[in-house]
């Protein structure tokens, strides 16, 4: 079957007959898909999930499981952290530009207290535990955590600090390890078929369905070959996920990806996005990409890191995806860990929820110069970074990049230096542009009628930038939007 | 009027009466537009073009006149330079990814010389003259010049150099000096009315207009807001230019040019684009953008160009808008151009074409501890650049970025520096994707019937990098193509 055959949208009238119906089908059974199916049940629709997997999660059930919310949330409360709506969209606004939907941070900070009880009170759990350390996730059931360089330059001097990173608490290690994503998507879905949503697995979204005045009143979907003609009174949901797994448009829109997509499910094939664009959807931010950097945080921000100039280049003590993001599109994905053997061995000792990061080191040396040859660089390029660092690091200060002074400390003794090229991975953050109903734009700037889209189909609160909980955050925010409007509709 | 209704197709069954009719009708009368008419008329076509100002030109006819070809051209050959196809392509894969269109680049690098030679046999002239300093342009007339870095680090390492900037002989600067864009549009647009091409100004581009089985048939267009409906029996080619002119697409797509769009002109305001993905066309490349960078290029070569925390990012003898990019892109818009005494009136005393880039140093000191207090850099940060640059630039080299040798000298004597942070601007190079015969592909990926666009409202040969003269080399190049097809269709 072509592509062509599986995106052009089909006319109702020749339509002969339908194999099923609801008021409200929703596309893709992840944390997007689960929070429209909710919120569409309670509004009083009859709610249809179409999955193309044979269960729920999509990426979610897989991810770490951090949600972005803050503004004062009770979580945030009982750990003695104070937040302010205001104080986080002038954090959002700052780390996630530039061009971000500002109506839509505003609207996402203003109504993150009220999402975070909605979650616990669909049985999300949160354990009051703070991790304050380096790193991409807490090592425990730890449910709050800094995931975007709050705390960090240059942020740290934009608006005060406050960790958001909530992450459900993880079931017992005894009983098996789930993920926090997991414990996320798990208390939803039963919330979802507490409340009679049904749900068909093993179906492939397909071609949109429109009456004669293009407004969106169905989808075939496909089971093994076979096509199946569904009817959606209400309003169609669009959460398929990103498009970090359809190679013409990793090669067209967000290039830089080729060759690593990360976090994401090969399900993620953009197919959300593409038959909305049939349908003339505009898009936004497509070249927006979350980048992991697969360097330990633990030992990153207790050396110093270099481009392939020798050169320093961000806070090393900042949140571990911007440096991805500063690797990858601003050093050409070329990024080397210095560090000395005290920092070193002090880094190691520490406890870490990602050993997998750990690895030896690619040279040894007793001297900066002696280092500095080693791993190919001219004479004086590391050795100048190296003085400078030290220069300030004596007074515990870091004038070039404002890394905070618990971290700073003169690089002295045998030196070690980490490999860190090509270290990156990610996943896509452009899609469709969305109003705050989650209503999907035509290009003209109207809703297309009966269409709505959230998750990482869309493009959401990220325009350059990310945060840890970013995507789990906007899917499940809009993903509720997007179910309640599609209900009224 | 609302976007809404300039944007949604129009059904053909709805238009009572057609106020225009052509075989072949072009939106926009620059450059891509200029080629398709001639060659649909050439191929026996009816041809009609709609512009929106009171003349011919478009963005093409202001511009520098850059036309980007290589491959062995008699000009290239006159002057003494070998090229071929393969090295070309070569070149303008490293220099133009990641992500470019493979193909397209191959078609480009193979029908230059062709292509060359058809622009001369419709009147553009090219004079026989080199000019090898560093600019953005020729300071005279002559007719090639390095326009992407082709002789400087790293494509020096990857392909053989060879200038392909090919620009269209000014008249006389005694009748008045006119640019190598009006000197190329000139005699197209006097070779395409000769042809019996008709031309209509002061028309608007609005929505499209499909038959039945969404084949486009013709277009409404607007005269002082009076509608005008033009049939195009055999096709329409969009020419309309970037979006550099429209924010909301700036905002979404290419948010580091908010406030700075440069080298395109106020109609650039992406409606070819939209119009397009209103029928569910593909984008590409939405976020690319030329930079230029506004230091003069002669005394940039010669000083050493450093970012916000004084480090050395790129070669300074490379083409200004490689530097512009990785200013703009990878150093937060940061830099600093560090020259010595004696450089600096070396420089000053060279011919350019672009005295306007001359302005007088923000700082100047008799050392380089005294010039980084002065620039608010931490203490060693600017010293250990210029430790690391002089060391190696005392036998001449630049182990670092790569600057030739004969840009290479210790910086010595009393210095100065200019505060170029924010000297950047450019244009969009994102749009429509189109297949080797500009035909406009849809999300599907098969072409939309009827429709065509070659220039600037389509990605063409760029991906992420920039050589000038590619927006008039790959306009003009599938402008013919475009032409072609249409009359065929």
């Amino acid at each position: 079957m072509s592509d062509a055959s599986t995106l052009r949208p089909l006319r109702a009238s020749s339509v002969t007959e339908w194999d099923q119906q609801a008021d409200v089908v929703v596309a893709g059974y992840g944390i997007a898909g689960v929070c429209a199916a909710i919120e569409a049940a309670r509004a009083g629709a009859d709610v249809l999930i179409l999955e193309r997997t044979g269960g729920w999660g999509g990426a979610a059930a897989m991810a770490g499981g951090f949600i972005y919310l803050g503004g004062g949330t009770p979580l945030q409360q009982a750990l003695g952290f104070e937040d302010t709506p205001e104080n986080m969209e002038t954090f959002l606004l700052a780390a996630l530009g530039p061009g971000v939907d500002k109506a839509k941070i505003a609207d996402y900070a203003r109504g993150s207290v009220e999402h975070y009880n909605w979650l616990v009170a669909n049985g999300v759990p949160f354990r009051e535990a703070f991790w304050g350390e380096p790193g991409w996730e807490p090592p425990h059931d730890e449910g709050l955590m800094y995931s975007g360089g709050e705390n960090a330059a240059p942020f740290n001097a934009i608006a005060k600090p406050a960790p958001r990173g909530h992450v459900p608490q993880m079931a017992d290690k005894k009983i098996g390890r789930k993920s926090g994503g997991y414990m996320l998507m798990k208390p939803l879905a039963e919330t979802a078929e507490s409340l009679g949503v049904r749900v068909e697995y093993d179906l492939r979204l397909g071609r949109l369905i429109v009456d004669d005045d293009d407004r969106v009143v169905g989808v075939i979907a496909k089971r093994y070959g076979k096509e199946v003609a569904i009817r959606a009174d209400r309003g169609l949901v669009l959460a398929t996920g990103s498009f970090a797994y359809h190679q013409q448009m990793i090669e067209g829109y967000a290039p830089r990806l080729i060759g690593r997509p990360a976090a994401a499910i090969e399900e993620h094939d953009g197919i959300g996005i593409r038959v909305a664009q049939a349908l003339g959807a505009e898009l936004a931010h497509m070249d927006a990409t979350e980048v992991a950097f697969f360097g330990d945080p633990q030992l990153v921000a207790r050396g110093i890191l270099v481009n392939g100039r020798g050169q320093r280049f961000i806070a090393e003590d900042t949140y571990p995806g911007r440096i991805g993001q500063a690797t990858l599109i601003q050093q050409e994905n070329q990024a080397f860990l210095v560090i000395d053997e005290a920092s070193y061995e002090a880094g190691l000792a520490t406890e870490t929820s990602t050993p997998f990061f750990r690895q030896p080191p690619t040279w040894a040396a007793e001297t900066v110069a002696e280092l500095e040859a080693d791993m190919g660089l001219p004479t004086l390029a590391l050795q100048a970074t190296v003085d400078c660092y030290n220069l300030h690091a004596a007074d515990g200060k870091d004038p070039l990049l404002g890394k905070k002074p618990e971290w700073v400390r003169p690089l002295q003794g045998s030196l070690a230096a980490f490999d860190m090229r090509g270290f990156t991975a990610g996943f896509t953050l452009g899609g469709l542009r969305t109003d705050l109903d989650s209503r999907v734009l035509h290009v003209s700037g109207e809703p297309i009628p009966g269409l709505f889209a959230a998750g990482r189909c869309t493009s959401g609160l990220c325009a350059g930038g990310y945060v840890s909980g970013a995507s789990l955050g906007d899917g499940s925010f809009y993903g509720r939007r997007a179910g309640v409007a599609a209900a009224k509709n």
